[in-house]
This record gives C-alpha cells, sequence and structure tokens, in this order.
C-alpha cells in the first residue's frame, strides 16, 4: 500500500486524487505528470489569448485559440479585436448555471474594428480528407464508429463524419471552450461576443455556433462568478457586470509577462494511455471500471512551462 | 415570425430561450410549460431534503431523494440524519471546478445517530425483472442500443444493462446529482458526507459509489461557491467553510412552509416531446439538429407546484 492521504475527507471522491495508488495502477493525472517531456506541446504566444477582470484579487482568464483548420475566419477576428484592444472596459454580462458564461459590449454600440471577416456558416464544419483525423479515434467506448466518432486533434476534442470524402469534422462543446455568440442564422458573429461553457457539454450547439478555443487557466473566475437573474442568466443591472480591464495575445506582451503553457500531446503515447485510464479508472478507489468514456470527460492536460 | 426577442444579446446562444420559436417550432421548456397538469407529477415532501445555508441572503438548497428501488440503505441513513438535525452547524468544505461541491461535518468528528444502515457496494447496481425499464430507453441517440441505454426512471437519469435478467440498473452521474462521499472501498459512505455535480458528468463514478438525489432548486448557491485552492478543491482554512444552518425534510417542516416541487413526468408524452426537442433542436436559433443526445443533456424539468 502506498496510500499516503490520511484523512479521510480527503479520500472521499478521489478521482482526481495525486497521491499513488494502490498496485503500482497510476491514476490519469499520475500518467500526465510522468509523461517525457516530449509528450507535451507547447503553446504558441501568438495562440493564447490573456482577458484581465478587475477586482481586488488578480483574476486572469487564458485562453487557447483553435489550430486551422478549425474556426480561423473567426480566430483571425479575435486576433484583430485583441491587437486593437477592443475588450478593454467591457464586461462578462451573462452567467447562466450548467451553461455558459458570456462577456463583451452590453451597450451593443461600441464600434468594431476594421477589416472583421464575415464568415460563413459552411465554416461551422471543416472538410479534411478521408483519415486525416483518424488519430483522432480512440477506446472512447460506446457512441464511436467507424465512420463517425469523437477524439482529439492537436488537443482539442473534435467529432468526425467520415461516411464520405471529403471527412467532416468539427470541435465539440466540451467544458471550458469558447465559442462565438451570434444572432438568429444566417449570422454567425464577428467574435466580438465570446462565452465559455461552464457545465455539463451542451452538444446540441455543435456545429451551430463557432468555437474558437479553450480555457487553459482561470476558469474559476468565471464559473464561480454569481449567476445572472435575467433572462438566459444575463445579469439585471449594470453593477452586477464584471468590469474586463484589458484582453491581449500573449505574443503583445512584453517578454517577461508572457504566460508560457504546454498541453499533453493528444496524439502521442501518454496521451493514449491517460485517456484509456480515464475511460476506465483502475485506481485504488474504483471498483468498476466503466468500459468508455465521453469525449469531454477527458479533460486535455496542461500546465504552465517551466 | 413570432420573435419578440429584439435584444440581439438576449438571442445570443438562445438553447434556453422561453420566447416563441419561428414556424411554430416550439423550444424544449415550450413543451414542458405546455404540458397538461396531468403529465406533472408531485414530488412528496417526505422526499425533499431542505438545506439552508448561513449567509446575509436566503440561500436555500432542496434535493429530490432517490426513489426505489435505487438507493435505498442511504437514502434511509439520510431520512434518519435529518431528522437528527446532524446537518446543523457543519459546513460546504470543498467545491473542486467542473467536478463537485461537497459538505459535512469537517471535524470528522461529530458522533452519528444510533442506527444507521452500514450498505453493500453490491447497492450500487440494482437487480429489476428484464423489461422493468424499457420504458426508460428512448430515442437520445448513439451509445444507445436494445441492450445497454441511458433513459429515465421516475425522474431520474438512469443506466440499463439488460443482457441478462434480472437487468441491472443504476441512477447516473449528471449535472446536480447528489451522491455520497466514501472512503477507500469497500467502504460505501454512510450518507452523511454529501456531494453535488457541477460539472461535466463524472460517468466513471457510476456504480462506483452512491447516488441518493438531485437539487431541484437553489443550485446555484453552491455551484457558485469560490473554488477550494487545497487538494481536490477542499478549503484550505475554516472561515472558506460555508456553514449550513439548517437540514430538515421538508415533511418535518411547519405544513405553510413546506416547499412544494413537481417534475415533468419521465414516463409521459410531454417529456417524450421534450427529450425528442433536446436531442433534435429545430427551433429558429438551430441550423443542424444534433440527431441524439447524452442523457445529462437533457435535464428533467422541475417547477415549483402551484
Amino acid at each position: 500500500m502506498m496510500l499516503t492521504i490520511i484523512n479521510s475527507i480527503v479520500l472521499a471522491i478521489a478521482a482526481q486524487v495525486t497521491a499513488p495508488a494502490k498496485d503500482e495502477v497510476p491514476s490519469p493525472p499520475e500518467i500526465a505528470n510522468a509523461a517525457p517531456a516530449a509528450d507535451w506541446r507547447a503553446i504558441a504566444p501568438e495562440d493564447l489569448l490573456v482577458m484581465d477582470l478587475a477586482g481586488g484579487k488578480a483574476r486572469r482568464v487564458v485562453i487557447q485559440l483553435l489550430p486551422a483548420p478549425f474556426s480561423q475566419g473567426w480566430v483571425g477576428n479575435i486576433r484583430k479585436l485583441a491587437a486593437a484592444h477592443w475588450w478593454d472596459g467591457t464586461s462578462v454580462n451573462r452567467v447562466q448555471d450548467n451553461y455558459v458564461v458570456q462577456w463583451g459590449d452590453a451597450s451593443e454600440k461600441k464600434p468594431l474594428p476594421a477589416g472583421l471577416a464575415t464568415v460563413s456558416q459552411d465554416d461551422y464544419l471543416t472538410r479534411v480528407p478521408y483519415g486525416s483525423f483518424a488519430s483522432a479515434r480512440n477506446a472512447l467506448g460506446p457512441g464511436n464508429s467507424v465512420s463517425s466518432y469523437s477524439g482529439f486533434y492537436r488537443g482539442f476534442p473534435v467529432q468526425v463524419e467520415a461516411i464520405r470524402s471529403p471527412a467532416l469534422s468539427w470541435p465539440v462543446h466540451c467544458y471550458g471552450m469558447v465559442g462565438v455568440g451570434r444572432n438568429m442564422p444566417p449570422d454567425t458573429g464577428t467574435g466580438a461576443e465570446l462565452y465559455v461553457v461552464i457545465g455539463q457539454a451542451p452538444k446540441h450547439l455543435d456545429s451551430n455556433i463557432a468555437l474558437v478555443g479553450r480555457v487553459v487557466e482561470g476558469i474559476e473566475h468565471l464559473s464561480s462568478l454569481p449567476r445572472g437573474t435575467g433572462n438566459l442568466g444575463f445579469y439585471e443591472t449594470a453593477g452586477e457586470r464584471v468590469p474586463i480591464t484589458r484582453v491581449r495575445l500573449a505574443s503583445e506582451l512584453p517578454a517577461a509577462e508572457q504566460p508560457r503553457f504546454e498541453y499533453l500531446d493528444t496524439e502521442g503515447p501518454s496521451f493514449a494511455r491517460y485517456a484509456d485510464a480515464r475511460a476506465n479508472r483502475r485506481d485504488a478507489f474504483f471498483i468498476r471500471p466503466a468500459g468508455g468514456s465521453d469525449v469531454c470527460n477527458v479533460p486535455v492536460p496542461t500546465r504552465r512551462a517551466k
């Protein structure tokens, strides 16, 4: 027995426990922590969006933008909005329990910077040659098939429909994923109005609305905000809104201030073991492995780079 | 066009919008709201647990206990703990983002009332005659089959494995479900230490830990609490804990104070239409129905009874 946690409260619901597990069966975080440096991928500063909320304590949220080939029209707009410092002085305006936190310009009157793209609804789906994302298919279990499966691509959860070529793929609304608010179709949003998922994966939104990234640090500063009491969780008074001090691409910050992050390579062997362990818990707390997992119950490990 | 919402922010991500949708295609909440009284089921006061948190504003959480045949050993213990006023003066001690909020006796020294049952691990699974829960099987989509499916039973999300008789069934860890903290197996917990799910359904816990109910009102008082900074999200200082003023079965309160709730009958026609609409959004905001839904993305409608 290598159990080193002796406080029984701490043992209760030990799903993400970091202590050694019995019989040398590592838990998912132990697998990630033991992964060699070669299995981690650096996130470029150009792909990190840093949002600072006003308030007494430092409240920083860091978002990794989606890589090509996904959502690049909206991601390009977001880079322009950040470069224009457009979000500075805007606010978090909506917090709906088990759904989303949303931010942007509450007045809806702030002029947008020039040159933003109008993106087509077609771009919710990405066309890729058959087999391009075959490595994304894994042992997540029931619900996956040869032609329709969920998995991971360059660190992000995706769905793949490969029943014809080109295959179709799109990112998935897991907890922490960031998307683009929009009006009624055919509007697709500019990227100025953003939201993050803070509850059960709302997969009915997949391929109906653009996803552009995910929070890699600081989501608790959004998910623990008071829920709005208005329709859809909007705050009913200006005083409830949480001011946003500034939003920058990390690459725009002075080099010494740039946060550095990395994610566990979703095409590497450590991630494969981690995903299998999430789907089939064999560490000491568990008595029956589940035999599969929803893609959203396999959060991709990320960490500050050393 | 019957669209009456004109604020574009309000339209953004209108998944739970309550305004009329185009072409008279009702949204899921519209279907629930239009359901006849015969499709709603009253929740008995004996099955409601009322928890009041300390603080300036009234913070009340109401939990519906699981019906037979599920988890009745632990549910019986919880009735005894409430009758003994055992939780009065205990606290919320743990808030882990995208996982659980947990409460109980932080000292771990408070004596338990006499007569609590020690429940077997076998009781995580319920044996039922083949076909007992066939009505729970529905059109949720991929991942369901004739012999292994998720669905609903008397208002709760369940999994059914009917590959042999007796079939096996167990409740599922969806957002808002309440479970019993425990130590390492074969311990199964008493029911004194409880948690509620506040993130993506942690289905790896299903049939590994007892579920005993779900929150029907006030979950925001738990889900918006500051996240704990200790291991597993435990609060590191006593001052961070949220005191629990009292916990009572609603049936123990004076009649005038008893909260009255009802849920949309999960075996009735309105719920069938509601679940289909959750799995296949056809109202105005959506352009592609998903073709299926995880059982945890079909929250069972509940409301205050008139």
